[in-house]
């Protein structure tokens, strides 16, 4: 497979276009845990051949936050982020399993991006993307301490009863943990899909304590 | 002031994009507090005359959480999210204050962001700019809690210590709380600029524990 086998909306570039993407891009292969960029510098697009990468920021406490996860095809941009004023954010970009990728640099890239608006919207669409993931990643986060409160209420309320068969409503454990009833049944179906619980018409059975209470010890 | 004037890229259009836009806006006022977008429709693009919007998400306890911030001569896109595929979340767009718009119909901008280069581009700026402000966001939310960690920290210890003057390095505050010195000293200038603490060397300062406990409560 060729570099334009690869490329998007190659066939809607121009013969110009395209001669300036392949002169100036380059092939690389990285190992599993290599990381190809790193804060912001400006080390150019990447396209993958095969393999997978990922880009994760830091938390405070040190640990990895997956941002996003990219396959065979995937274009990834944040690591050029010089390509756009607006990208002002540090992001780590490494290898998940062995990698072939080119390398587009920036300026190329950006020269054909400026006058091509299939290339542009294409872009566009990418960075979309990345935004629905971002947005999505937040969701997620805040959703976390959700789903700890309420394993631990279960754990509780379990310890209280004195059983394991809790006879409460969604409705009820919402308002005991001051959140709506639909954020309390969203995540009570991913506890029975997780086989935490059990759920019956107003009866809650709780069938894996030490799964609860390792969600609480997370 | 025309729709001409605070549109981006105005002089970069041909004739007929500028006819298809001009043709297909409309200007709109809102009172404060209006909701102008909710969830997923597709409103189209909000271009702004005067006054400020936000656009936010809810929180599992129904707190709204600010992504972002627009003001005079923004342009609002997430309000259009049916122009791109990729855009999938959902947000609520609210006016802060009272604010007069245009309202650019998303085919008229669709159809005319597909065939300029220079429109495209200007939408991937706007878009790396709620990008950058998502991951922004990320980092706030992760780095909150460490921030109410290390206030339950610091009154813990004034307990412990029965003094408001701590002895204690920022090195040894983060091996408790499991994190890292520059986490912690970042913090502790926040702390200071907000008059909840006076630092020197190996010495902090509880200035307002009230405050302090507030912030642990939020």
């Amino acid at each position: 497979m060729e570099f334009r086998d690869h490329f998007p909306v190659w066939d809607k570039l121009t013969a110009a276009e395209r001669q300036r993407l392949s002169d100036a891009s380059f092939s690389r292969s990285a190992e599993k845990g290599t990381v190809l960029h790193d804060g912001s510098d400006c080390t150019g697009l990447l396209l993958i051949r095969s393999g997978r990468i990922r880009g994760y920021i830091l938390s405070p406490e040190g640990r990895e936050i997956t941002i996003y996860r990219l396959f065979e095809r995937d274009i990834c941009m944040l690591s050029a982020s010089c390509i756009m004023n607006s990208l002002q954010f540090d992001i780590t970009i490494e290898t998940e399993a062995d990698t072939e990728l080119w390398v587009i640099p920036p300026d190329a890239f950006r020269d054909v991006m400026q006058q091509s608006a299939p290339l542009a919207n294409y872009m566009n669409e990418i960075m979309g993307t990345r935004l629905s993931e971002a947005m999505w990643r937040i969701e997620q986060i805040l959703w976390k301490s959700m789903d700890k409160r309420i394993a631990a209420f279960l754990l509780e309320e379990s310890v209280i009863e004195e059983s394991t068969a809790l006879h409460i409503t969604h409705e009820t454990i919402a308002n005991h943990l001051g959140t709506h009833r639909e954020v309390v049944t969203r995540l009570m179906r991913y506890f029975q899909s997780d086989g935490l619980v059990r759920l019956s018409r107003g009866t809650v059975e709780l069938l894996d304590k030490k799964k609860l209470r390792a969600l609480c010890d997370e």
